[in-house]
């Protein structure tokens, strides 16, 4: 009969790019884990692997999970769902093989783990088999805010987190009845987000962030961002004007 | 001619309340700073207070800010805020000697600094004088889901934050628009704030949640918080249940 101990999984934020925006806890647990694993696309290192970089010893075990796909196939194509599937499927079977040998293992992504990250689609299903502590990042939006200077919420604000995937009128919708926003996943959307952001009366106080935190950061008016090219991983941050005695 | 530097203000978030949870930016800026000030209540040390014994070293001149009234006079009375904007300007005051003579200081506080933060009140009051850096703390709403382990976006959902300060109208309309919702500053506003919950039809998926991350932690389906009597500092989380393929 085996004795072995099942190992645990750490989800582990790693902040918005930063390397001293991880927290003292994830560095504790990177040090300290036998197997690390992280997200990345084919042929790219990827943020989370270049902070990780700052802080892994040598001689850990290093395990990048490698999307099967980047923009062959479109994300509404059911085929692509599938793919993505089958990659989640077999990465929680890899990441399971090393638990089931008493083996801790913590997946390391960039931002927080439980917020918009890949991490949850592992950790629903890892999660009833074996002990998992999340330990949480800096979200890529507190980074930008940050970064920014800018006090998103105060007093009474209410603030919406709003994907660009989302379409023009669903997001002008929302941008109406929020006092602060914060919209992610920019990428090819820029052009439809912007129209809603006018169509809502917002422009004037919107802000575009692209790397934010890192060498390649660039804070702008949105009214100055003249064309509609964004990284993925860009932001439009619009901050709240609650009370302030 | 005085030569004299200025000093730099930082604005260092503490996270919610595991010492842990402080990034390693943070440590290394409260183990620099000659200066650091934090904001508590009168006959209280405060949880930002307590996360920094943690870090501090001994020869530290601490400056605490300690807050005119707690419950004396109701948040509504103007005199409340009469009073509230003398002591954010005596503070900011109080810093500003500091940095003028040359001193580097560290304002720390809970959570993201710039995320319903006390500190905001300062920064507006010193930002055109002094060179700033504001370094993003782990929120505490982030600390929370992360303990509950629960995944609060994925895909396209919008998440809403929702101060429990609202009437309860206002709740209910944003709880119909939003896919996620986190409501902070629940206090006294439990009893209003459980009714648009329920109104919304969302009292099934609502979790509850007291002194995350800390000893005194308790997490539980709102369905089974049986009383309205909740510290100011509990949260409820409401998850999205966006694509997950």
């Amino acid at each position: 009969m085996s004795t072995t101990t099942q190992g645990r999984l750490f989800g582990v934020g790693l902040g918005p790019g930063d390397p001293d925006l991880v927290t003292v806890k994830a560095v504790k647990i990177i040090e300290a884990a036998p197997v690390i694993a992280y997200f990345s696309k084919k042929g790219a290192r990827g943020k989370a692997r270049a902070i990780l970089d700052h802080w892994i010893s040598p001689d850990t075990y290093v395990l990048p999970l490698i999307y099967p796909l980047t923009t062959e196939v479109h994300f509404c194509d059911p085929a692509y769902v599938d793919q993505l599937r089958d990659f989640y499927t077999e990465a929680a079977e890899t990441l399971a093989s090393h638990l089931m040998e008493g083996r801790d293992v913590a997946l390391v992504c960039e931002g927080d783990p439980l917020f918009y990250g890949s991490f949850i689609h592992l950790y629903i299903r890892l999660k009833d088999r074996f002990k998992v502590e999340i330990v949480p990042g800096i979200s890529g939006m507190s980074g930008c805010w940050s970064a920014a200077g800018m006090p998103i919420t105060c007093g009474d604000d209410v603030l919406s987190v709003l994907p660009g995937t989302l379409d023009g009128p669903a997001l002008m919708r929302h941008l109406l009845v929020c006092d602060a926003a914060v919209i992610i996943k920019i990428g090819a959307n820029l052009g439809k987000i912007r129209a809603a952001i006018i169509e809502a009366g917002r422009l004037e106080d919107a802000t575009y962030i692209e790397h934010g935190t890192m060498e390649a950061e660039r804070i702008l008016p949105l009214v100055e961002k003249h064309n509609d090219s964004a990284p993925y991983f860009s932001m439009i941050l619009i901050p709240g004007q609650g009370r302030r005695p």
